[in-house]
């Protein structure tokens, strides 16, 4: 019996060197807010293999993905059902190459593919749901070699959220292949009190729509949270976010059609500011170049992609008038004047008010130019619903 | 494409009329309190097949199985992990012909086979838990043609009750194979208000000891709760218990060794009359001829397994002396006089107490005698710590 005890002995010690490994593997995989796409605000359910593919085409040959724009996700749609062994079968009309063919292309182009699942009995677009199926869902997309989870929260009935984005966690650990978890949550037990160590990412409100305040330029309301309505209820959890835990705005509405350049530029930038996942929601096949000027603008993701993963908190609030502070790595800091209203901002800013100790070098991120330094007021006219955003340099 | 349109409608309809039988397959299981043995509270962990098979033939051959014994439930302690693809593994060691082929063996002496598994993380004894692998798990069971599934509570973390159950009990259904499911949550969370339809059965306490109230012959505590402790818990229960929705006052200890034969009769007898599951918890194997009468006594088990379900409820409680009534079909009453105390308890009762407005025929079914109606008084001597049973027939 002793050499049975050893081979025993053997196979548990090699589960436990595995079991680190695929930790290992989940960790550390969003050191920096991630960057990609999602079919979601565009396209709905509305979604095939080769939208897929040729938004990988778009962003491989933009300039996204030099920009750093990596992600390809595919929201709700793309399954169909189960087969008798339970595992996830792809829509057969929409995706019948299959999703791993999907992931291999996305691959080929030196990009990564994301996929959706969903908490609770069914997805929020009625398709099947992963509660009681987490570790067989969370191998498939493992051997499809898909490289991001977004994990939605329909149908969940009385569900603990904890205890179920924890399971699907535990899931994906399990299944080895590093994959980003984005806990898709919508703040309702606000999982930044509990989603570091469980998912990369995480929301923290309802859904965005292509909308400034939540009203559509006809007067009628969204269909979801303008950008400043969330960007009001990100107040306050800037403690909660940092590299491989971020706070989850929602994606991007950047290009989608419904508001002008000025208010897209001053949505981004705040993302930027926020630390958010940058995870453009438009047609990439169809951008225009003020679009992808926006959505590429280099100064502006290093902002976003700085590696102190520091998120902007509000640092003034003037009513149309606001000011938010993003720590950067050495020293350096983002200061965003961000003016919600409908007329220009005539703005004389003391830099005592955010107390700085030794005077910097001003960069105008938008306009390009460096604009002196902080030992006088900074003065500037911001206009309407737009922003200026400074980066203090030491 | 109308073609493979009609194939995929013909396929879905199929699955509809499938769901639709596995529904059906589910219901009606337990129309009677299920009756059975379970080998924790003599084995706890320490189990293998033989052990099982022995108590298989036992249950046959003793008479147990004639008087209605028919589940040989294998509690923790059978699975040792998981395969690559996530299927339970049973012990090797332990269980090296797995659970099929023990299911045939308990099939083929016309008995069913129960199995264990836990809602957390790990089974209380730190086995796979089947937390995210519900479905999976389900379907391996069905696939080993086990009879019935009991469903533990450890590891659970804040995980909701009543969808972790309910997340079971559609695995079950979506199997396919007839499962009686157990829930084991120790009424934690008040399983009586929601496990109807969710399961057949369901705890309604912490784990039974080998105990008349909790203490040991030495003074010393048991590890677990006295049947009289439970069966305090019971009060105001009755209503929430029916056919195929029974609560469940835990298996019985009846043989085990620590009580006197009055004391187990009291026991039994009152489970009998709480229309419990009756799990014997004793070694079938080693049964002297005392605890196969108290098992076995068929008056007492056709009131345990009265068509109508009803829960007994209790009507008087004078300190030591305590009367339930529990309504049986044809208007027939079960009238059970527990003497909780150690001095013999000398009663006069008056029908007129339980409302009696015809008059009954008075049998004794420990005495196995009929004495008389309920024209005159019932004088009797209850021993201590013993009961006396009447069944009053119309």
């Amino acid at each position: 019996m002793n050499t049975i005890r050893i081979c025993l002995l053997s196979i548990v010690c090699g589960m436990l060197a595995a079991t680190n490994l695929t930790a290992q593997a989940f960790k550390g995989l969003a050191l920096t807010p991630p960057m990609g796409w999602n079919s979601w605000n565009t396209f709905r359910m509305d979604i095939n293999e080769q939208l897929i593919r040729e938004t990988a085409d778009a962003m491989a040959s933009s300039g996204m993905k030099d920009a750093g724009y990596t992600y390809v996700v595919i929201d709700d749609g793309w399954a169909s059902g189960r087969d008798e062994e339970g595992y996830l079968v792809p829509d057969p009309e929409r995706f019948p190459s299959g999703i791993k063919a999907l992931a291999d292309y996305v691959h080929s182009l030196g990009l990564k593919l994301g996929i959706y699942a969903c908490a609770g009995t069914q997805t929020c677009g009625g398709k099947p749901g992963s509660r009681g199926y987490e570790y067989q869902d969370a191998r498939t997309f493992a051997r499809w070699e898909v490289d991001f989870v977004k994990y939605d929260w329909c149908h969940t009935g009385t569900q603990s959220a904890v205890d179920s984005y924890r399971t699907m966690s535990d899931a994906i650990r399990k299944a080895g292949r590093p994959m980003v978890f984005s806990i898709c949550e919508w703040g309702k037990n606000e999982p930044w009190k509990w989603g570091e160590g469980i998912g990369h990412m995480w929301r923290t409100t309802g859904d965005i729509a292509d909308s400034w305040d939540g009203t559509l330029s006809d007067g009628s309301q969204a269909n979801g949270l303008g950008w400043t309505q969330i960007l009001d209820m990100q107040v306050g959890l800037d403690k909660y976010a940092g590299p491989d835990h971020w706070n989850d705005p929602d994606m991007l509405i950047v290009g989608m059609g419904n508001l002008n350049p000025n208010e897209y530029r001053a949505h981004f930038t705040m993302w930027c500011m926020l630390a958010a996942p940058l995870m453009a929601g438009n047609d990439l096949r169809k951008m225009d170049r003020t679009t992808l000027g926006i959505l590429t603008h280099k100064e502006l993701l290093e902002i976003n992609q700085d590696h102190m993963g520091i998120q902007a908190f509000k640092v003034v609030d003037e009513g149309d008038l606001e000011v938010w502070i993003k720590d950067l790595k050495g020293e350096d800091l983002a200061v965003c004047f961000l003016n919600r209203g409908d007329e220009d901002y005539s703005l004389t800013f003391d830099w005592e008010v955010i107390g700085l100790r030794v005077v910097y070098r001003i960069r105008d991120v938008w306009a390009r130019k460096n604009t002196g330094n902080t030992r006088s007021f900074f003065e500037a006219t911001v206009p309407a619903r737009d922003v200026i955003l400074l980066r203090l340099k030491k």
